[in-house]
């Protein structure tokens, strides 16, 4: 039926309908998945557990014109694998509550699972469960991630110690300011800016570098860059005690950020500094590590990440420039 | 001050006030709760791990007339441990993920916490994460819980055979009945009717007995009941591959929802087949097991579990008068 909506289908055929294009794990670890009053996990045995809950809501985090169902669903896991990759972990299975109105099309819901299917494959996860209700104007997706990790390997944001360097993988801004193109009256036409807009809606999941950063221990605290650098630098420091120095000359800028920057008249610090969304991973290390570090995150991206500040004693994040350092105010995504 | 707001507050303020009031577990399986990327748990190591999340959206699951605040904390955690006492398990860990509107006052934030707290007090449930978003007009309340089970004493659905009895712990339609006090215009006054109005507002979890049955080997399929004993009654048997007689003579209907019934001129059986919300828990055992079943779930309960029907070879959902019997549509709650 053409425009068949979820009313149209009914809640029983809805699930069903999920559960067949359900992403299944290859670990046989779902010993029970969609269609319990629980699913039944069988748990790493030699690992700790990670968990980590995310909600994106409709008209807030994003709309129709920001985001496809595609990329939504694409979206809505990807935040999830992030925040299990800023602990070192590996992600498992995932829960999916969706909110959606009645008269929400099916077809929304069949390109919102394709979406959210390849984000699994990337990382062998398993959809076990979830639920679905209808709500009344915006649609809601809350997706919680459970993933496991070698107790030793952990990276806590706590890690820092005055003399770390800071690092940063992949590229800083881009998804902010894919976001004001998106949503911007008089910003330039977004398909001359693809990789802007890719990096708002379709974040890469960093959970390999993550894993392999716990694993050789390189990584002594981590966070994903979720509300800009700034804020969750802020974070590590506050876990730490410490402060830390950024090194504006050495922040990750893509060409194309800095070409729409001069196009607009912006300054593309403040997207790299404040914007929200990157989804790329914070961490810190000993200068002892810089060499294998720019070895194994190069081998593992395809681009190294990039040192850009360090640890030091005391309070607050500090900007250094040439004209030496200002305190900067965190400036994040802030909801309240 | 007074009526303070959250937007007043700030996200990391409401952050902290949460954290604060956040239930902790005396079994230390939490090694990070809420103040990281993800939680850090230690699962039990002779156990699987049970699953299950569920979400409430005002205006459709309720509003401020049927629930308090401090009602809504409450059942957001009741709804999901009945899920994990319908699988036998015992729930360990909660995530909250709330969606408030930026005008929503700090007290509810406390009076909800407050809720959910004296629910995980009941079984020792830590909170160890989650997340708040603000929204653009309905508070939305997602809770991931996880729970715990020794293998072989799981009980799915699946597992009811021809022969079996049906039983059912407390009473059924009481939670209905009380949500129709508190919506309907010509509904006598609530107050007459407390036991019925609790009955929708503070559903009592059922972990104990579920997990007692469990551990005892007596339920061989077991759920709990949301959308009304017809419908859940019909999920086990789609699952275990039977049908199902109710004997309506032995429905487990209270005094109160009788002269309710009475008064308004309704039939208490709509609301005991049909009615939402009891969660109560309906399970299936071998016509041996009955006088332990009996005085097990007295012992545990403080009132006898409750012996409604039988499961039968074929299929469909049959009430039995004393006038025969008759096929039953299931009728259950549907969200589209």
């Amino acid at each position: 039926m053409k425009n068949q909506t979820l009313k149209d289908l009914g809640e029983a055929a809805i699930i069903r309908l999920i559960e067949k294009k359900a992403p299944l794990s290859s670990r046989g670890h779902v010993k029970k998945g969609i269609g319990d009053d629980a699913a039944v996990l069988e748990p790493g045995r030699d690992s700790v557990q990670l968990v980590t809950i995310d909600t994106l809501i409709e008209g807030i985090h994003f709309t129709a014109r920001t985001l496809s169902p595609e990329a939504l669903g694409w979206k809505a896991l990807v935040v999830n694998m992030s925040d299990i990759a800023a602990m070192g972990g590996s992600p498992r299975t995932a829960f999916l509550s969706l909110g959606m109105t009645p008269d929400t099309e099916v077809i929304f819901i069949s390109s919102f699972m394709a979406g959210f299917n390849a984000a699994a494959q990337k990382a062998d996860i398993a959809l076990a469960g979830g639920d679905i209700v209808a709500t009344l104007a915006s649609k809601i997706v809350t997706v919680t991630l459970l993933g496991e990790c070698p107790a030793e390997q952990v990276i806590y944001r706590s890690g820092a110690r005055p003399g770390h360097d800071v690092w940063i993988t992949g590229f800083l801004g881009n998804a902010a300011a894919g976001l004001f193109l998106l949503l911007s009256e008089d910003a330039p036409d977004p398909s001359a800016y693809e990789s802007l807009v890719l990096a708002h809606q379709k974040p890469m999941p960093r959970h390999e570098v993550g894993q392999a950063l716990g694993r050789n221990r390189f990584a002594k605290a981590m966070i994903d860059v979720s509300d800009g650098i700034a804020g969750d630098l802020a974070h590590i420091c506050r876990e730490s005690g410490t402060g830390a120095v950024i090194q504006v000359a050495s922040l990750p800028l893509s060409a194309e950020l800095r070409k729409l920057a001069a196009e607009v008249n912006k300054d593309p610090l403040d997207w790299a500094l404040h914007g929200g969304e990157d989804y790329e991973l914070l961490f810190t290390a000993s200068p002892a590590d810089e060499q294998q570090i720019l070895s194994l995150t190069a081998s593992v991206l395809g681009i190294p990440a990039v040192k850009v500040g360090r640890i030091i004693d005391g309070q607050g994040i500090w900007l250094e420039t040439e004209q030496g350092k200002k305190a900067i105010t965190s400036g994040g995504y802030t909801h309240f």
